[in-house]
Order: C-alpha cells, then structure tokens, then sequence
C-alpha cells in the first residue's frame, strides 16, 4: 500500500463515522458537490500552518503533536468563519506531507485530531489533496453558512461610542509557545495547540447587534488594529481589563502582556457592540466576554488602539512591554 | 512597506478590475461571503502546487515562471471544477512564501498571473492567506456552482458499452517537464505551465448524456483506473488512438506514449458516453475531443483499463514503455 491509498483508506474510516447533511459527494472525486439551505449565503476562507512558523520545526516535536496539528487546522478556520457570525460547514485539507510523516501512525493520529475537530464543530471534510513536501505544509479551506436575513458582521463596522469586548482569556498561546519547560508552559500547552473557536458566540452576536467582529490570530493590538482600519476610527484600550488565565496570572507582568496584546494563535473573538446593548451572557453562549474598553473617535489619518495603562496613555517613550508593540515598532507577526 | 502590506496592495490593485457579482465580502475580513443563485449547488476543491515537484526546485526558475505558477494554481482548480460538469465561481489562495520572493517584481508577476486565469476562467479571488515558508507552496480551493436541475458527472458513472473520449492532445507536458532544452519540450512548454481547462466541454457534458468524467492531472492510465475502479469496471484502451499534438509526434515513440500513458499535469478532461450518444461538436466547445476505447466489462476485482496496441493486448511482459506503467509497476505519481 503506498502513501496515497494508506491516507485515503485512515481518512475514508473516520469519514464513515462523521456527518454529511446535503452532502450529494465528498471525498473521492475531483470536487465534492453539496446543496445548501434555500437562502444561505455561502462564508469561505483559508488559512495555512506551517511547520517551524505555527508549529516547531523539530521532528520529534511534529511526530508528537499529530492529532494537536490535525484538530488545529481545522479550529483556526472555524475560527475565521465564527468570526463572521457564520455557522462552519465543511473544510478541504490540503496536506504537503513530507516522506518522514508518510507512515500509518502519524497519518493516523493526524487524521483522529482532524475528524475530533470535525465532530466538536460540526463540519464535514468533503475533499482533500496530498502532494510530497520537504516541510509540512497544511492548508485548510473552511465553508460555512448565513441564513439569507442574518447579517454578517465585518472588520468594517465600528461606530464611535461602541463598547469593545473580548472572548475567554488572551496570552496564554503566545505563552506556551516561549514556555514549553516551565510549568505555567506546560498548564497552557492545550490553548496553544488546541484552541476553542467561540462558534456559540459568533452567531449570538450576529443576533444581538454586535456592529464589526475579527477573530484574534495575530494578537489582539494588531487584529484590533484591522477593524480600526476598515473602521476608519480609533479605539481606548484599558490594558489592566485585559483577561487573564490563572495559570498566565503567575507570569512576569511585562512579558505577560506583550503576549496578550502582541502574541498571537488566541482565536478568541474581538467585536465592539453599541453601548446600550448587552453582550450575549455567558451562560447561553458558554463563553465568557469582557469590555476592554471602547471606540472613541472617526479617524481616517491614524485609524489604531491607543492603549491605556492605569487611566494614562502608553506612548513609544513608554518601555517594555509597550515600547515592543507592533504600534511602535512596525513589527508584525509577532510570533506565528 | 512590509512584506503583507505589499501582497495587500498588489492584490488590491488587480482585484479592482476582476468582477464580483454576488460577492457581498471578498478580501480583506475573516472569511468572504456571497450569495449563490437561487437552487444552485456549491461544487468545492482544493489543490496544491509544491515548488520542486509540480514547478522546478531552482530559484532562478522559480522566479523566472512567477506570471505562470500564478496562472497554473488557478488552472488545475478550475479543471477540477470543470471535471465535474460544474461552472467554476470563486477561488481562495493560500500562499506560503519563501523570503527571496517576498519582493515586488515576484509577487506582482505572480498576482499578474494568477488574475490573468482568474479572467480567462471567470473565477473571483475571494480571500487567501500568506505565510512565511522555507519552500514555495501553493495551496489554491476553487468554488464552482451546479445549477439545481443538472446532474454532476462523477468518476462512479461508466456503464459496460460506453465509449471512453478524451480533450486535447495527451502527454505534452509531462514530454516539456523532462526536455527544457530541446526544440520540441520548448514547443510544449506552454502545455505544462499554461495548461488550459476545459470549462465549456465539461458543461457541455452534463447536457449530453456523459456518465462517468475525470480530469488527467496524474497520467492517462491512472486516471481511468479511478474511473474504473470507481464504476467497477474494465476498459478496452487502443493507444495508437491516443490524441497527439503535431511537436510531439516528432519523439521517440517509446517515451512519447509513457508520456501520453502515465505523464501527469495533461488536465485534459477524460469521460464515457453512452455508445449512441454523440460527443459535443468542436465547434460549440472549442475543444477536440477522441475516441480512446470502451467501457469492456462490469469487474469488481481487477477494475482497471487494459491497454491494446494494433488489437493485441499489452501485457506487463511487454517492453518498455508498457512494462514501465503503474499497472505493471505498482509505481504512482510518474511525475508531479
């Protein structure tokens, strides 16, 4: 059995145990075919993770985290389409496999992480490809669905006045990456290489006026950065409203929240919502929110957060943490 | 300027001048969305191009070919698209780029490209992602749409009596992967980078009655295998029929027909039809199409084309090139 029938024999097993609602072809053709709902409008994206940037580069390391690599690649752009206020449908995976994974114990624990993903987010991997690579390289194409009446919500809809929030707690990922010996590390090893996409939460806010959304893959200065921009407005940030796991409580404050504010692979929810509007309660969307702060003015010229510390401004004279952020320093991607 | 703000504006630029109807969201938030004609199926692929096995490993190639691997990651999708029967709609790019080509003249050649195909083939750039990579690898997914009342036309189709056709000429490109430097490789050339899909003849299709089709992306032989194994059939192939281009015809016979038999990238599409059906006329596709053999038997055991050369059957005692097949080999994925 070569590599290509051993994948498709690993992957055509667990497919037999998922969902496949509409699903007229999936796996196995050129191109898998589907209806949709009467009305629904189709949300698509893609996202990559490549080995040594989303993950280390070391074998051992690879040969570890299989199932981890398998479920992340679909969270991450689960995320993307929660971030729409969509309901995720179906993923396409790309895998550039290099010759050393091309064995049945990686495949396979790779593909269980996967089709764990698939199951706790409701999506159903409808077609694939497999090409030889020297690195691992995996491209994951998400779909998902808005009803014809429902709103999706963009990067482009802040309005002065607008309260900003944040799903669960921000940092930890970033955290984990630096810390894989220590044991604040270790206790956040699962937000990094398993991170929750907010699905719930994504489509409450469709329902209860949240006026622009992104989801936090770069880190939350620069992700909040991308809906001032397409806002055309600036944002108050109150650093210290930040939240904040216990494990990450027990860090360093300064490199604490140069994770939180620039580190990246959170794939929580930022969103601003008219001030007289409630968030969704935690207990319908099982995920909790926090205001950090708010959207102050319309501003073409320099549409960015301003972050705040105690009530005062952080500026570029301010030292580290904040004189490291990509605001000052133009220095993106951070980490990932 | 960085290297994402770059893609951005370069990608932005070009974008303008594509159309978007229906596209209420393309680049630039989490996900796009759009809307999809009333009834209408969503037909979905994704396929890789990784620098080293479907482009060369060589950097001065790589860069020398940056119009064409852009045109080429749309070229493939679309035909997987086409090979279904269905009208391609949208695609999505994933980029991971090596440093040395994060540079404007690279990444606007490419753009150039990649926008180029996306006109010829009525495709929009909805979203896409880049990230840094050791190596190039391209990761394209491709929408394409089904109205309500037509039937895809799967690889699981073929029926005992019908006749096997193929588009185009067979084993240019492979021929142009393996000769760059003499006359007739270059002469071919343009089939390996610029392959053209066959959009309108797999329309076309769905309307006369085809019942199984495939795209050739891995060779010939191959790719009937998985229309016989999928259909549980055997096929009678008669390869002195097999459509050759007039530079072609100038190689060796041997290598030519292993590369018309098992060279990969041809992305000419491959189907049966009913034996008293008509193929559609060049004229109304554009695209010649020919008589390759037939659908022999109904076989669950060894479904697989059996390949005849002036009626006498090609056994694996026979010399190179038919001893060289996968069938006889076991060996896949000849090249690419």
């Amino acid at each position: 059995m070569n590599e290509f029938e051993l994948i498709e024999r690993i992957f055509r097993t667990l497919q037999a145990e998922s969902p496949s609602a509409g699903i007229e072809k999936a796996i196995g053709d050129d191109a898998a075919v589907m209806s949709l709902p009467a009305g629904a409008r189709l949300v698509s994206c893609i996202d990559t993770l490549v080995q040594g940037r989303h993950f280390g580069a070391d074998w051992s390391q690879v040969k570890e985290l299989a199932f981890q690599i398998g479920y992340k690649a679909v969270a991450v752009n689960v995320s993307d389409i929660a971030a729409m206020g969509a309901t995720p449908h179906s993923i396409l995976l790309a895998l550039a496999l290099p010759e050393r994974l091309a064995n049945e114990p990686w495949l396979s624990d790779f593909a269980k992480g996967l089709f764990h993903a698939c199951q706790q987010f409701g999506v159903t991997l409808i077609g694939g490809d497999t090409t030889r690579s020297d690195t691992l390289v995996l491209s994951v194409s998400a779909q998902g669905l808005l009803a014809a009446d429902t709103k999706a919500i963009y990067r482009s809809g802040a309005q002065v006045g607008d309260k900003v929030y944040v799903s669960g707690t921000l940092g930890d990922a970033a955290y984990a990456l630096k810390h894989t010996n220590n044991e604040t590390g270790q206790q956040l090893a699962h937000r990094l290489h398993m991170p929750t996409p907010r699905i719930q939460l994504g489509a409450a806010l469709t329902k209860t006026g949240a006026n622009s959304m992104i989801d936090i893959s770069d880190g939350l200065y620069q992700d909040l950065a991308h809906i001032c921009q397409q806002s055309g407005v600036t944002m108050r940030i109150d650093i210290e409203k930040l939240p904040t796991s216990e494990p990450l409580l027990q860090a360093d404050e300064a490199e604490r929240l140069l994770c939180q504010l620039a580190g990246g692979d959170d794939y929580e929810l930022a969103f601003t919502m008219p001030a007289d509007i409630a968030p969704p309660f935690e207990h319908t969307t099982n995920t909790p929110v926090t205001c950090i702060g708010e959207v102050a003015a319309t501003d073409s010229a320099r549409p960015q957060p301003q972050l705040f510390y105690n009530g005062l401004a952080v500026t570029a004279a301010h030292p580290a943490p904040f004189s490291s952020l990509p605001s000052f320093t133009g220095y993106q991607h951070f980490i990932g």
